[in-house]
């Protein structure tokens, strides 16, 4: 057991639109800083922009994982590569995706005969399975299938440490020196100037910590996915359209708001984010008042919003 | 010979950065109109954006003319073709760009599975030698070869036409009813209210208009291409870097300002417009003041200006 010393675990969103993009919506892109690893989501055309308006430390992303090869959700990764590259990145970067994944970026960088600052690895998922993108003991990645128009996975992330915290009260009421708070927490015995040795389990609180995050976009109403989303702290799922249009979602492969609320609470998710909102609704609210109907824990997912998960 | 209704020929410049972009530069892309046909002359990424917030009629693109594969210049092509096809265009397109733009679109869109809703016609182009993309008997549009470190094509617009000007103190010195001006520009004999006969040399003047546009990026300093672009009446000619860094433009393929400069001297142009700036040139007069030295009629290109031709 380590002490604690990051708890980030923030989603930012850097786009809401479904295909076509306008002045205020961008395709969809997030970011998942988690301890300040960070994790890009999508990469719909114009994501590096975004990246730089919203300050983000893009060198610090480890992996990019991409759900579907449409282009509002990929046409923004050859141009982020490129970047990373003119911007002298050394370290390794890891692309998992959909089969297919390697072969459009290969194929984009042999025709403008690029070769990049650092190394590339790809993972080739296979959208009709699920399984494990990334585990380094503390975070868990999984990819898991969706139903949309050409294969298409969603991701989750488990954020699981077990860690000590402090009885603040409790040692202030002891002579021990502020210099061994640490040793308490990494599971060590102390003393107090006087020689009294207290055990860490007296001092403090093993604490067992587990959020989760799970982005499903894009995808038909799909209850096969309840089993790999189930009870995450917070969910993206995709709201294209509204439930009047549910014909057209269903045809085109996508979701409406009300069967992503109803996705949210049949999962027992705690949170549920909305986004990927067709272009013909300026106005949002709707969506938001139609996902509260069955699920009142529902954020609207708009361009820059962060939240903590 | 026709009445001559439309007189546009319209530079509107959407991009001048090179390969990294910022909030404020754009990567390549232009606009030019010609009597209301719209050439889209290369496509970096995010150029859709750049057409919604200039609000150009981007339906009305019959052409889009690409210089080369790298990134910088082509990486918005495939969101633009699909947002296209979103909107349902229905007339048809063509690319010309040099070999390899048709895998480069071809292979992305097997990924996505896309099918557009229009005819897209490609013309892969040979870099080695110069040629004719379009003509239409008033716009000719022919491509040649630049000098970069990939296969790169510079474009050139020539628009000629003749047209009868009205003599309008002559014309309505007589009882000629105005509804007639329109046979004398159109050649065609008149008659006053007196049955006096009039042709149309004694009423108009016979006008040779002829215009044109050359774009060169990107490019080495390179004099064959002075026989290509020799007396247009605008030159946009990259200028990457400032002098001081010519061994460095010349490694990477690029131009200096003062390069750009003497090649619009040494060409006979009538106005240079500057572009594709290195992102370490927050700053881009010294760019303007360079070429200036040696060619005064200099126009820095930036996001936004539009030119008439």
């Amino acid at each position: 057991m380590t002490r604690r010393s990051n708890t980030a675990f923030e989603l930012l969103i850097l786009g809401s639109s479904s295909a076509i993009p306008s002045d205020s919506r961008h395709p969809s892109a997030q970011i998942l800083n988690i301890r300040d690893r960070l994790f890009l989501i999508d990469c719909g055309e114009g994501t590096q922009n975004r990246l730089w308006a919203h300050r983000v430390r893009w060198n610090r992303m480890s992996h990019i994982l991409i759900s579907h090869l449409h282009g509002d959700h990929v046409f923004g990764l050859p141009g982020l590569l490129t970047s990373l590259s003119h911007l002298q990145r050394t370290q390794p970067l890891t692309i998992a995706g959909p089969l297919g994944i390697k072969n459009f970026v290969d194929n984009i960088f042999s025709h403008s005969r690029t070769h990049l600052s650092y190394n590339l690895t790809f993972m080739e998922l296979d959208s009709e399975v699920e399984g494990m993108v990334w585990d380094d003991g503390l975070i868990r990645v999984r990819w898991f299938p969706l139903n949309h128009r050409i294969p298409t996975v969603g991701y989750r992330f488990d954020v699981e440490e077990t860690y000590r915290k402090l009885k603040i009260e409790k040692v202030s009421s002891f002579p021990i020196p502020v210099n061994r708070y640490r040793d308490i927490q990494e599971g060590k015995p102390v003393s107090d100037s006087g020689g009294n040795i207290y055990q860490a389990d007296e001092l403090s609180d093993l604490i067992h910590y587990h959020k989760s995050y799970a982005y499903c976009s894009d995808t038909r109403y799909f209850e096969s996915v309840l089993e790999n989303i189930k009870g995450v702290s917070v969910l993206y799922h995709e709201t294209t359209y509204l439930e009047e249009l549910s014909l057209k979602a269903n045809e085109t492969g996508h979701s409406t708001a009300l069967q992503a609320a109803m996705i949210a609470k049949k999962a027992g998710v705690g949170k549920l984010i909305t986004g990927h909102y067709s272009s013909r609704y300026d106005d949002l609210m709707p969506i938001l008042q139609e996902c509260h109907s069955v699920f009142p824990e529902t954020i609207l997912g708009t361009e820059g919003l962060r939240l903590e998960i």
